[in-house]
């Protein structure tokens, strides 16, 4: 939409930031059914344990009572190997980068980003009325964008968001690309989102105590196969986290999730055999997109990114109609349609039906 | 805590906001098996039915998927009584506070209080580095300030921020004290936070198409036993609507609470038989209270303060021993312990508790 909403006659005049905003809508609706290939999400459920644990636990009081993170958070840390105090959980990884920009970002304080990447850093940072700026993913390959990313660290910048693997590329910066922003942008936050860190295996996660402007971010939402619990964890050095809790809501995770992740982390099998399974299908659904004689990025996550071209849209359109949903990109980098990968069934399937049209 | 917190050696500094807040901690551990009278909550549980819809409802595909909130919607606006499009569902109360203080209120911009009220409201506005003014309850009978509200609302005046009835003083402003508010801050976002409308009657959501500059919240926290599950709703024009959705993530409201408040709104016997109960309990302890000569401020919610004085922090540690939950507002009120009020029953084992310390 490029149409500015109009202020009811009257009524108050939002702040700028927020009038100048594009309105972010992902396409949740009609999803029912379908092959689910277009939110990353795990495309065939949870573990089974999740759902027996919470069927269990399930009372009329339990649900009644505010939420207390007394039994979820040691479990978590120890699960994640850090240090008590070095986690905050949050409502998905949404309000993990919301708590951080409310906390370290002023209005007008410069944010660095990259372009593409996930949606909600750029959001969180209008909102927040920062001073945005955006360096661009590498022309043919969508490579991270080290030395460009490097360059444009000021003693300024606050915050640089990045995506460890990157969402739409599928691309990731090493850990040693990692350690030069950290030493470079010593004054600013460096948030590393790692929400699809199961299917790469490159993880911050260890360099919590050496950086103290770091901050990782991981999620259920993804892997785990809870997007609809909304669970994420952000880590920091415990002082750093005493900060971003007090900018928290004390019960934004609801108590349900944290039971489901108490349990999820416990079925780790679960989560070993579905990477597994994913790793094998990317191969898969890759090898498919060569014999089509269809570009894509190579992917260290979940999904690939494919140079569609011109038809982008209507192939999106005429898989949609075999009930195959898949994500447009095309409004970022021209041409490009994202797909998710799931099960090796799954990827036939859509190769199949991609076939079909092309 | 009035210990400033330190910022870990070598870390980047936190906002100047955010650095000069206290934290806020509730006491939410350790309450499994007492008697929580502490929090405000429905001290039963929420309906079986919406235990029994959950269970149904559960399985491993569905909580891999992103909230989608298409049925959710119409059947609040319609519960509620509203048109399409005023309705915004958000994590809890506080969610809702949140996004309209980030949709309207820029770094300084005034926001005017009552003092004692709920510490949200206060805590947002402080995370957004607003310049905050309160106005204090009326002295010896808690009742809302309403000519001194009137007498500092100023043009420049950006947001009034009301609890009806008040939490922790149990008071309540009239329509007509909510009408000469809403015309006199004709600039400025004015929220009614609605959280006990059940226990008292008094609405303004049929205000909101005569008032552009209205919002209302409701909750699922209290009256609907759904506190663990994080569910609200923020009313208001349609137009001030799209703004708000602007400004919040287009996931934070959790799929099982979504789902939960479906069930929770065709059980609406379960709804009034608690608010017989509790008026009934609510009369009952203040009959009890007046029998031991304890004063009490004569309340709209399901809660009563009472001026215990001195001991008050005694009282509540002694009642803790006895596994009966209060909470001490005695840092707000000199002297001051609020207490939920429940069931009848759980009225007179309260008040057996307290006659025993007393």
């Amino acid at each position: 939409m490029t149409v500015r909403q109009k202020v009811p006659k009257g009524a108050p005049r939002p702040r700028k930031s927020v009038l100048d905003m594009a309105p972010y809508s992902p396409p949740t609706g009609n999803r029912a059914g379908a092959l689910r290939l277009d939110f990353n999400e795990n495309t065939v459920g949870c573990s089974p344990r999740i759902i027996e644990f919470l069927k269990q636990q399930l009372n009329p009081e339990q649900l009644a009572v505010y939420p207390n993170y007394a039994e979820v958070k040691p479990a978590l840390e120890s699960f994640f190997h850090v240090e008590p105090g070095q986690l905050l959980l949050t409502n998905g990884t949404d309000e993990a980068i919301q708590v951080l920009i409310n906390t370290y970002i002023d209005d007008g304080a410069e944010v660095l980003l990259q372009h593409p990447s996930y949606a909600m850093y750029r959001f969180y940072s209008e909102v927040a009325g920062a001073s945005i700026q955006e360096i661009d993913y590498r022309g043919g390959t969508l490579e991270f964008p080290l030395e460009e990313l490097l360059a444009a660290i000021t003693p300024s910048t606050r915050a640089v968001l990045i995506a460890n693997p990157n969402n739409p590329t599928g691309t990731a910066v090493p850990l040693a690309g990692v350690e030069r922003i950290l030493k470079r942008a010593r004054k600013s936050v460096v948030l590393i989102d790692e929400a699809y860190y199961e299917f790469c295996g490159i993880t911050a996660l260890g360099l919590i105590n050496t950086y103290p402007n770091l901050f990782v971010s991981r999620t259920f939402s993804k892997i785990y196969g809870m997007a609809a619990m909304r669970l994420g964890c952000l880590f920091s050095q415990a002082g750093n986290v005493a900060f971003l809790h007090k900018a928290q809501s004390p019960y934004s995770v609801n108590a349900l999730a944290a039971l489901a992740a108490q349990e999820a982390v416990r079925d780790t099998a679960y989560v070993e055999n579905y990477v597994t399974e994913a790793l094998a299908a990317r191969e898969l659904l890759c090898v498919g997109l060569e014999k089509m004689g269809i570009e894509y990025i190579p992917s260290q996550a979940n999904f690939v990114l494919m140079r569609i071209g011109k038809r982008a849209i209507e192939i999106r359109d005429r898989l949609r109609e075999k009930r195959v949903l898949v994500r447009d990109r095309s409004y970022e980098i021209a041409g490009c349609v994202r797909v998710t990968v799931g099960t090796r069934e799954q990827a036939r399937r859509f190769l199949q039906e991609l076939r079909e049209i092309w």
